[in-house]
Order: C-alpha cells, then sequence, then structure tokens
C-alpha cells in the first residue's frame, strides 16, 4: 500500500474576489498563504513524509506547495513544475467578476461553462494579452498545446499525460509524492484514479489547502481516499 | 556570449552568531530574508532573466533562490537542488562558535581549517547527530560519499561533478542559468571557471546575496566578471 497526497493551492487573491482565474498568475490571499502553513503542520503533525513533489507553473500552487514543504523541513527534496497541471484555461471569463458573469450571460449558461464537461468558454484571440503564448513560460508548448479556451474535459486531457509520464513512474519507484494543484486538474487526476464518471467528477468540490489522501494498491488503484483532519 | 549568476545565500542565523554551519540546516535570518529579497529586486531592475536554477540542498539556499525568484516572477523555472552545492562539511566545528574555537585552539590552527585546502577540520563519527547518513536527504549518497570532515578541496571536487554533468549541460542549451550556494561551493565553481591557484581562490571573500556574473564565451571561459550593484 503506498499513501498519494493531493492538494488544491490556498485561497487566491481572485478566490477572494470571485473572479475566473484559470492561467492567470494571481498570487495568494494573505488567508490562503496561512492555510498553506497549516496544510504542512498538518501533515507533519501526522508525521507525512515526502520524496517528490509536483505542481503546476502558477505561484498559488507553487507557492502553497513551497509553504508545505518548509512545514516538514522538507523543502530540499526535488519538485517538478509543469503547465499540465494548470488550472484549466477560462478563455474569455479569465479575470470576470463571477457574479457580474451570470448577470451577464445568466446562471444557466454560466453553470454549465463551469460544471459541463464539453462546454467551452468563449474564446480568447491570440492578440490577447492573457494569451500563454506571450510569457516565456510556455514558449515550450507546441501552437497545439496552447489554449484559446478549455472545457473540462480539455484540461483533463492535457494533465493525465504528466500523470502517467511523470508521477506514476515516481509512485513506481516507490517515492512517496505529494502534487498541490488546482481545483480542474485535480479532478483529472482523481476522475482517472478512482474510475468517475463526467458526471460524479464535475460535482466534486475540492476544498483549498486540504490533504487529500489515497491509499493506493499495487496497480494504482484507490483502496480508500479521505481528507486529512 | 552567455551569462552566468552565482549567488551565495542571505546572511543565515549562524551566520549572524559566527557559527560554523555546514551542513547545518540553519534558516536564514531575517536580515538575510532582506538580502535575498534585494538581490531578486536587483536583478529584476537589471532585467535578468533565467531558465533554470540550481541550489544546494539546505534550506538557506533554497530559500534564497525562492526569495529571488519570486521577485523576477520567476518561480515557475526548474530549480535542481544538490547535495553536491552545499556548504563545505566543518566536521566536528559545525555548531561552535567561531571566537570560541579561536580560543581554544589557536587563531592559526582555526585560520587553516579555514582556509588551507587540505587542512582537515576535526572529523565526527557515525554515530554523531551531524553524521549526514542519519537524514533523508542524503539517503541518496554512497557510504564513500557521507563526509566526516572536509578540507576545501574535498569540497572542490564534490561539487565539481555537478557543473560539469548538470549545470554545463544547461548552459550549452542556452539555458540562462542562476546558482545559488554557499561561500565554498561557489570557490569551486570560481576557481573552476577563472582557473585560479589554491592560494588565489582561498583568499576569495564571496559577501551574501549578491550577484556575481560571468560573462562567459562559447567554450565557458569568462570573458569577465562582476558584481551587480
Amino acid at each position: 500500500m503506498q499513501k498519494l497526497v493531493l492538494i488544491r493551492h490556498g485561497e487566491s487573491v481572485w478566490n477572494k474576489e470571485n473572479r475566473f482565474t484559470g492561467w492567470e498568475d494571481v498570487d495568494l490571499s494573505e488567508e490562503g498563504l496561512k492555510q498553506a502553513v497549516n496544510a504542512g503542520r498538518l501533515l507533519a503533525r501526522h508525521g507525512y513524509t515526502f520524496d517528490m513533489g509536483f505542481t503546476s507553473v502558477l505561484k498559488r500552487s507553487i507557492k502553497t506547495m513551497h509553504f508545505i514543504l518548509e512545514e516538514l523541513d522538507h523543502l530540499w527534496i526535488p519538485v517538478r513544475k509543469s503547465w499540465r497541471l494548470n488550472e484549466r484555461f477560462y478563455g474569455a471569463l479569465q479575470g470576470l467578476n463571477k457574479a457580474e458573469t451570470v448577470d451577464q450571460y445568466g446562471e444557466e449558461q454560466v453553470h454549465k461553462w463551469r460544471r459541463d464537461p464539453h462546454e467551452h468558454p468563449p474564446a480568447i484571440t491570440e492578440d490577447d494579452k492573457r494569451f500563454p503564448g506571450h510569457y516565456l513560460r510556455y514558449f515550450d508548448l507546441t501552437y497545439r498545446e496552447l489554449p484559446l479556451t478549455e472545457n473540462l474535459s480539455e484540461t483533463m486531457d492535457r494533465a493525465l499525460p504528466f500523470w502517467h509520464e511523470s508521477i506514476v513512474p515516481a509512485i513506481r519507484e516507490n517515492k512517496k509524492v505529494i502534487i498541490c494543484a488546482h481545483g480542474n486538474s485535480l479532478r483529472a487526476l482523481i476522475q482517472y484514479i478512482e474510475n468517475l464518471s463526467d458526471e460524479e467528477v464535475t460535482k466534486l468540490d475540492i476544498p483549498t489547502a486540504t490533504p487529500w489522501v489515497y491509499e493506493l494498491d499495487d496497480k494504482l488503484n484507490s483502496i480508500r481516499h479521505y481528507y486529512l483532519k
């Protein structure tokens, strides 16, 4: 039996302001920072140790990882960062207030954008300053990989190769792994590990900075899972 | 021409208390933290960008790197950590106050331990709690690699393979590299890059958290170098 810990980043400034964030590189709020530290202390109190960490290329997730590792006295472990663990790319909704978006497009449409795995939010164009192709950190992506918008299903499609190619080999080497990521990239991993339907996974609400522990068997199937409290 | 930036970690709590630190995992002081942030701001003001970072497995160095990268909005770049960039292992001197050590052993002997590249500080034994073999982060080291004491020359010998095997290939791929490390592991790199004699390198005093910039030619020889101010 092997444990795997997933954790969503602490509250960001835009979570607090109720804005769509996506790939916008918004910092942790003061509260989010505290949440991250507390998550680290909780893991330490339960005696968790890790050999390797994985996170996105967004600072709210990277910093959550750093605060957790600091509390565990684990800053020295290798941490791999990948855009594949980024939050879903929310297209033209990025930066908009969620309540205002409801006023403008109606509750039903916004709900669909958020929860229907095949519904695309309005796309940006390549001249939009939110287009990832403008940023150094995404220069390694192929043109095809650079999103203009993403539905949930596409987020899952680009997250899973990282699971298979980078995270699974580490677990197979008996490394104790912690993954710090985002609501939707974590949904992708959870759907895969637990073999959930689209409907089941979109209902899943993942609280910020709360360690979600899997106990996995030799085939990396979930034996059980629970939030660490 | 390619630039390479070396930087020593910010002041640690034991730097401040004038104690031999070595591989003891001492945190940054408040002042050291500020120094790291300021170094990041300085690099940002001069327009520096980086593709890759290298640091030791000691938190004073890792945290200095993180604070620098945060100021540069570069938290997303890959950072590799290696024990080979650790400070020199100071054996039984680790934890001792430098002034008290002078009182006990005499100024001449302490000077020799600090600056003679072939002089070993008193060794610890394997049952000493300072023996790195007790710690998870050094479990990948071979028995031979676990130090009981190190002279300067041995520090250089174990730092250089990391230069050749990990840092040089990154530079050869045209990656802009920042290395955050320790007085003696940086001396090793500087000695090699500039082809300095033992005498020249031991005279070198490297201030904390001050970016030391190399401009390198195609063969990675130094064209010129300077502190960024």
